[in-house]
């Protein structure tokens, strides 16, 4: 059974006796079934009873109805209401569309609207740049979607995919400023999904496409980033690839290995691995292996391959290695899974070299437990929250974005992403870094200034941003 | 020259030396020149200078610099920058989009966000309706344009529409708590709008299409109408049908007559007189007739026609009245012109029937000016702010919107409209109704709870309601 956790937390408003001992009995009954107590509060003080919202983690649906069950048997407590806080939170969605002025009186209207509206309009008209001053495009993103590879749940279409995209929006204006807003597309058809970005792009100042599986997303943000004048950013690829390589950079610092001496084993060959491997091959990576259920890719390999296979079996594994993953791990220095949950043995991870280098990165579930791996080797990431260094593309994609819209950058392009990486990694300064602590945690506020600063100066630096300063720094949350 | 209006205001700050007298020839100065002053603010309090910012209304762009032009010849002042307020208003856009919740901490984000959010998708994913509950598709709304017939601006593109779309999600937001967001699309293929629209459907509850140019709007609404969940309102068309038929009902109450028996002459054949001239036949009017430039439409006109033309040809005219709008308008009861500016002249007002109602719509320049007409007719509106009995779409769409969703409405019929203008005309009690009062503001707060109830209403008597309830009414500005 999992560790309980916030993401199913329950409130249970109970009526309680109002007896000595009875808060003690209650609170006992939660413990013993296994919930995670939080906050208790009073609801009110009646004659016989008192009412009390207490709040619980739990591990999944069925625990926290055990937990439920568990309490309804004190005697002398009713349950009144159980309420499920993920789903609460999510109530009526997660984001809003406000107006940054009010519109109070007529003359209000007159500017804001017609007839005013129409010098502004004519402006744009008169000079589209303008649209960057005067709409905004200088501040929205589009986090596109056709809810195929919703994280790790497949392809469970647009609607269902919507509360990630909320999430993300949600996350892009507290973190970073950004406004951004989702699009959630009922077709699959890559060439419809790559007119109707194109379409509605005017809008906006940049594209941050998510969830769309491969390899239609290759195609997708391919053909968007040639024809469009705003920056197009595969999170899925692309975030990861430069969380991994911030990390990874800050890991070979405690072990003392140069990352174009080191052999990485790759577990998973698709789109995120595909983007990380070419992002640190860029950094200077020079021996990396891939490797899926049928064992490493190499290049003449036929059995069970796609274009994106072909690409790691001509680009990687210089030697022709085949075998399975364990087979590759033999004395390998780093090992970063992008797979699926138990895909790696202990023994595997055992036969690796001096210091070894795990991330094991499958969501929720990694690759190898920590409470496994964790003894033998000298150090490991996940991307879960609850163990120490969670690489986390939140960490990438708020800050990225502010970069690119502070100087409305036209593209994304490799030294964009080499130096976010290089930006995040630089965080953890000399004195703080250890086996526990290589990556910044998304809620430290140096990492959204600091990427976007690097974003912004690469974006300077390779003639791809249409203006140099980088303008405002990202706000503090619900400051703007 | 146009009156000063707040569309062109100029704040202008003064350096102004420090002696008696001096304010007093800076604001004759702005006067004398024709400027309407409205704030004057204290900024600093130098040794030798007083510096101040003065507001002023001007006519427009020229007019404007004759104003500073006018203050700078005062000896004494040094204008130290000049702002205008319109442009100021639009910098970095109109409209946001927040979080309504914040994200502190893990247990924050492992609810919002992963892992949690993984729950509410699978439960969409079961039950598609539940996105009405866990997304902001209740409350989303798209206001999309192709930019084709922007105001009165014609076709300059989704860019520069741009302004005007977060105009109407900024009103759509203050008035009805409604969170619309602009689409503004790069294409004016009827096909791929269509195509476009119902693919970005999924997030949203109801799309509001907004200055696309006819006839291709016709074919994208009627379209979109049948394949889409959601309803979809073209607002040039029905949002003016409403609040025409809003104002007309109250009209006739004036003069005493009923609509069934009046004689109404259309100037203007397009987009929004054909909806127009359907809504108010669906209300009873029988006796229609429409002209455009070559005057009046009539069934067997062979010159100059189109699909909408022969509509009006084929369904209104019944006695085939040949002639100009000035032969229609002969003893007419009701004019409602759509068209453009001094399309009629005075003597056709002077020689319609008894009380002639004028409605003279046209934006911003009427068909026949107020001061003008006014004399010889008994109820004269137009579509301007500053003219009493202003027709204005703000007054039905936010509500409008607001009672769909409130509702889950499937799509949008006649009964809706027609309830919607009646609750709009309901407004106006007995004791209130005048001559210069027919119509509500938009400002009055009782139009937007008004309209959405009838509007929910009409939606659940004609089984379009996905829900009975109401739900919370329309929010006060900023409460939500």
């Amino acid at each position: 059974m999992q560790a309980p956790s916030a993401s199913y937390s329950l409130t249970v408003r109970l009526e309680i006796v109002n007896k000595p001992g009875m808060l003690g009995r209650v609170t006992s009954a939660i413990g013993k079934a296994g919930g995670d107590i939080g906050a208790i509060d009073l609801v009110v003080v009646g004659k016989s009873t008192i009412t009390r919202d207490i709040t619980f983690k739990a591990s999944d649906e069925r625990h926290g109805q055990e937990v439920v069950d568990g309490v309804r048997a004190v005697q002398g407590v009713k349950v009144v209401n159980v309420s499920d806080r993920t789903f609460l939170m999510h109530l009526g969605g997660k984001i809003e569309v406000r107006g940054k002025m009010s519109v109070k009186t007529r003359d209000d209207l007159s500017m804001a609207y017609t007839p005013g509206v129409a010098r502004v309009c004519m402006a744009i008209h008169a000079d589209p740049e303008k649209a960057y001053a005067l709409t905004i495009k200088q501040n929205a993103v589009a986090v596109v979607t056709d809810g195929t590879a919703v994280l790790g749940l497949g392809d469970i279409g647009p609607s269902a995919a919507q509360p990630v995209m909320e999430g993300k929006a949600l996350i892009f204006k507290e973190f970073a400023g950004v406004d951004a807003f989702p699009v959630c597309l009922a077709t699959k058809d890559a060439d419809e999904i790559v007119s109707i970005v194109k379409a509605i792009a005017p809008v906006f100042g940049g594209i941050n496409l998510e969830d769309i599986s491969a390899p239609r997303c290759f195609d997708i943000e391919a053909r968007l980033q040639r024809d469009l004048e705003i920056p197009v950013f595969h999170d899925d690829q692309h975030g990861t690839a430069v969380v991994v390589l911030a990390a990874l950079l800050n890991a070979l610092k405690i072990v003392k290995k140069r990352l174009g001496d080191v052999r990485i084993v790759f577990t998973g060959a698709g789109a995120s691995g595909i983007a990380t491997a070419k992002l640190l091959m860029r950094a200077g990576a020079q021996h990396i292996i891939a490797c899926d259920r049928a064992g490493a890719l190499y290049r003449g390999r036929v059995d069970n391959m796609n274009p994106m296979k072909e690409w790691f079996a001509k680009h990687t594994n210089e030697k022709k290695l085949r075998g399975s993953a364990s087979d590759a791990l033999q004395g390998a220095d780093v090992f970063i899974g992008l797979s699926g949950p138990g895909v790696v043995a202990l023994k595997d991870i055992k036969a690796m070299g001096r210091d070894p280098i795990v991330f094991a990165m499958a969501n929720p579930i990694p690759e190898i437990q920590p409470e496994e791996a964790g003894p033998y080797v000298r150090v490991m990431a996940t991307g879960r929250s609850d163990y120490p260094n969670q690489i986390n593309n939140s960490c990438c994609f708020p800050g990225f974005f502010r970069g690119m819209l502070d100087v409305r950058a036209r593209r994304v392009n490799d030294e964009m992403k080499l130096a976010a990486a290089q930006a995040l990694s630089a965080i953890v300064s000399k004195g703080e870094l250890s086996e526990e602590y290589i990556t910044p945690s998304m809620f430290d506020s140096r990492v959204v200034p600091a990427v976007a600063e690097a974003v912004a100066d690469a974006a300077a630096r390779t003639g791809v941003a249409r203006r140099r300063g980088r303008g405002r720094p990202a706000p503090a949350p619900a400051a703007r």
